[in-house]
């Protein structure tokens, strides 16, 4: 077994994808460390012998990995040189679905990403949307909104906001249950008449607790009581409105936003 | 050649990588029309029948696409049925690099996505940090971003702050070059004193007025005169200051994302 591998993401375009792909693998050998750099836009045979040999002197004698989604073929036999280990997994997943879509691939460069002009103005609405309607502002336009989500200050609303407007393109606003409403256990007329877009975050107390308490240490916010009481009282909220809850306790931004994606119903692509 | 299939990602965790794949090759075969669903969180024998009928029942006769990622082998053994066409790329990429690093992999599940504590703080508070910090808002802690980008009203640097901060975790600060500073050619002291980590986004004078249009149609700010100058004006500041310029129009928030890290020199990861 190898201690260390470096390991280099080669792409002639953004190399998002073969980066996301190679780590997804990568962390199924967690004994190893790898060291990782990306080379994106890589396009031309001079710029892939300069990556070449960019890699072949930092890791002189340790047989580097390439993960790559070189599309040109001149370009491609460059970076297949004998010194490293050269590996695309997108090559032979296009050669199997030739077969099975009966038909040849375009093969045209940019595959990660190639612009959707439709899609890219749905994001960038999204984002903006998004932004104009974090932590509670603007209720009036919540009829706007494709995805609406409560929970208590510090549930993780707006990092899940802002994922779900910027890689799933849904315009996402957040609102916080602060005490009038906890108290009187009611939500504004904006929420409550967008009721079927709605979910409600909710942490686990201890781990509200840890989270505030790294902000406001020793406040009364932060008091583990405090914490305690605000998700009985937030729970109490979705369950009158019968608001599908998610736990965010322990679960990463994209599974929060996947399970939000699932309960609403969006999961179509 | 099939006119059109019917595509669906099944994981044992959110599915947002397969679906990544599985478009970035679909878009290969521009011809035929894909209706794509995903399936996440599957994970137990169950389940996955339950979504077999499911997919069998939608897509009777037609012979369906399943891409998938799971690793329990009963649980794939159910959607490897011989009524859909199964692809599984993160497997066979598995067993290679197996034999190129000489140890087994863990095959655990959540492939896509284990969560990375470390990575995940850096990420939530890139994503605080950056709308805390967006359109010129709190200039004075410049010297806390890790990116700060400029540009002219509309020139896309909100969806690209976004996106570094949620997707690469850097705390990045977006500010418009409004008519006070394009006029004098001068740039705040949070700026100046932070320039090596400042990059310059502009579009085409076109594209700048056909945004703008689309807002306010028929003003002054939209007007193509203004447009062009402004353009201008930011060009001059950029090289007055040499800040790199990156160039929006045409490109994703992707593209240009990754074109900022490689200026900024962020590309280790």
């Amino acid at each position: 077994m190898w201690q260390s591998k470096d390991v280099y993401y080669v792409s002639d375009s953004t190399g998002i994808l073969i980066t996301n792909i190679g780590q997804a693998v990568l962390c199924q050998f967690p004994e190893i460390s790898f060291q990782e750099e990306r080379f994106p836009f890589v396009r031309t045979v001079p710029e892939a012998q300069k990556v070449l040999k960019k890699i072949l002197k930092q890791s002189a004698g340790r047989k580097p990995i390439i993960f790559s989604t070189i599309v040109n073929p001149e370009v491609r036999e460059i970076l297949r040189s004998s010194e490293v280990e050269y590996f695309d997994p997108l090559e032979s997943l296009l050669l199997s679905l030739e077969d099975c879509l009966e038909t040849k691939a375009l093969r045209v460069p940019g595959f990660s990403h190639h612009i959707n002009d439709v899609m890219m103005n749905k994001r960038v609405e999204a984002i903006h949307f998004c932004l104009e309607h974090d932590d509670g502002q603007k209720v009036s336009e919540y009829n706007d909104a494709e995805i609406i989500i409560l929970g208590v200050s510090r549930a993780g609303k707006t990092p899940v906001s802002v994922y779900l407007a910027t890689q799933m393109g849904f315009k996402t606003a957040n609102f916080p249950l602060t005490s009038e409403y906890l108290h009187e256990y009611r939500l504004p007329k904006g929420i409550t008449e967008n009721i079927k877009n709605t979910v409600g975050l909710t942490p686990s107390p201890e781990f509200l607790h840890s989270v505030r308490e790294k902000r406001y240490a020793g406040s009364n916010y932060a008091k583990m009581g405090t914490c305690r009481q605000e998700v009985q009282e937030a729970k109490q909220i979705f369950m009158k409105y019968k608001i599908p809850v998610i736990q965010s306790t322990g679960k990463s931004i994209e599974e929060i936003a996947t399970q939000i994606s699932q309960e609403l119903k969006l999961t179509r692509i």
